[in-house]
């Protein structure tokens, strides 16, 4: 398959990366120093991108930006970060990809456990991670052609976990190579508006 | 309890004002014919209003507004009326009234069954209702003064139905008194940080 990777270079997108690219050809996206340049924020960049790679079989985000802070703290333009670049930046890959896709092809979009596993500071990446599980749930009931979209829901990385650990007492991590193979079962499997919890979790 | 109600003059607003009026001192607030005039959309008029009640007991909202259309049309501005009015609107009556409920005090937001039960044309509403939840967990976490902030997600209202019947098939409905008595619970109960489904899901 043709896959689009956009996020290719982060931790986690890296570890996406390696465990597709022996079956499949991968086109890396990011802001800088990718196969190609977009930024998630721009429609117009991403059309421009679609445009210039051709028809696909899947695209994978493992991007997304949120900003984390003090509920009473955080203001009108911190919100609107979760809410342009993870949350609207993922829906607009979709909505301006699905004339790119080719037949019975998938999207896989990133969320992350703060939605069932809410932290302190913490409440615009569980506003952004929530939105994206409804708008995944009702995609997948439109999608034509037998377009398929899922959401992986990574816990903290093992790789992230020196970095943000204070931030998420008793959480337990998992390495980036096995939260990869939720995008795989989502890529080349034949689920359609599936959450993939990837981790553990006491609520559901 | 002295309790402001957003959107009391609605279809699901005026039943939970009914279950909540002979125990209660309620202030109705919407856009037009109210006690109070407000627009969700409007931080500038949410602050001016909380100055003029003084300190409250429970804040309820029984507003917010999506768009509903096909998922390959919905636009930037379409998108930006569900995040704008219900899911950020209730975010900043929620952020600014952190400081006027006095020490125990309720937020009751409301979202609804469609990130649970998707349907057609419904991505922008699944997308909101989900972020809801997601705040409303999150956000649970750091209220201060032993504050307390729940959700409702109701079901298609009975009294809804002959308007909507054609987005919902084969959705139970509900009676708007009985998705009244979530209010109820979350107001005068002692719950913090839940959902409460007002009707039936088949998922969790
Ligand atoms: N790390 C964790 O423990 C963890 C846990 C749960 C969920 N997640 C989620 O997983 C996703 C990736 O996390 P990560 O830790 O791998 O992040 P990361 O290491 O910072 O990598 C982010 C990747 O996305 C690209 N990117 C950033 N902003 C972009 C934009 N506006 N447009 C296009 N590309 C952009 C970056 O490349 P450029 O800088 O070149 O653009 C980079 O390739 C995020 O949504 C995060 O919330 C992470
Ligand atoms: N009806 C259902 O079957 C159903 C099912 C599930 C969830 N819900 C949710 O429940 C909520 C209420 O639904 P409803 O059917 O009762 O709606 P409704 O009958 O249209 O009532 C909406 C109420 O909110 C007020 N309002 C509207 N926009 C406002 C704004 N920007 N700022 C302040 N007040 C505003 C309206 O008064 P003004 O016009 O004077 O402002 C009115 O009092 C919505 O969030 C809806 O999504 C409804």
């Amino acid at each position: 398959m043709k896959i689009l990777v956009i996020g290719a270079s982060g931790t986690l997108g890296r570890a996406v990366c390696a465990a597709l690219e022996p079956r499949h050809t991968l086109l890396r996206a990011g802001r800088q120093g990718a196969d190609l340049q977009v930024d998630l924020r721009d429609a117009d960049r991403i059309e421009a991108m679609y445009e210039a790679i051709g028809p696909l079989d899947a695209v994978v985000v493992t991007a997304g930006k949120v900003h984390f802070g003090p509920l009473a703290q955080i203001d009108a333009a911190q919100w609107a970060i979760g809410l342009q670049d993870k949350l609207m930046g993922q829906v607009q890959l979709v909505q301006r990809g699905l004339a790119r896709l080719r037949d019975g092809g998938s999207f896989t979009l990133t969320s992350g456990l703060l939605n069932d596993e809410p932290i302190r500071q913490g409440a615009s990446a569980a506003m952004v991670n929530g939105a994206l599980e409804g708008f995944v749930r009702a995609a997948a009931l439109e999608l034509p052609r037998g377009l398929r979209i899922n959401l992986v829901s990574p816990t903290l990385l093992t790789e992230s976990r020196e970095a943000y650990a204070a931030f998420f007492p008793g959480t337990l991590t998992m390495d980036a190579a096995q939260v990869a193979q939720g995008y795989v079962r989502s890529v080349e499997g034949g689920d359609t508006g599936r959450v993939y919890r990837m981790g553990w979790s006491r609520e559901r």
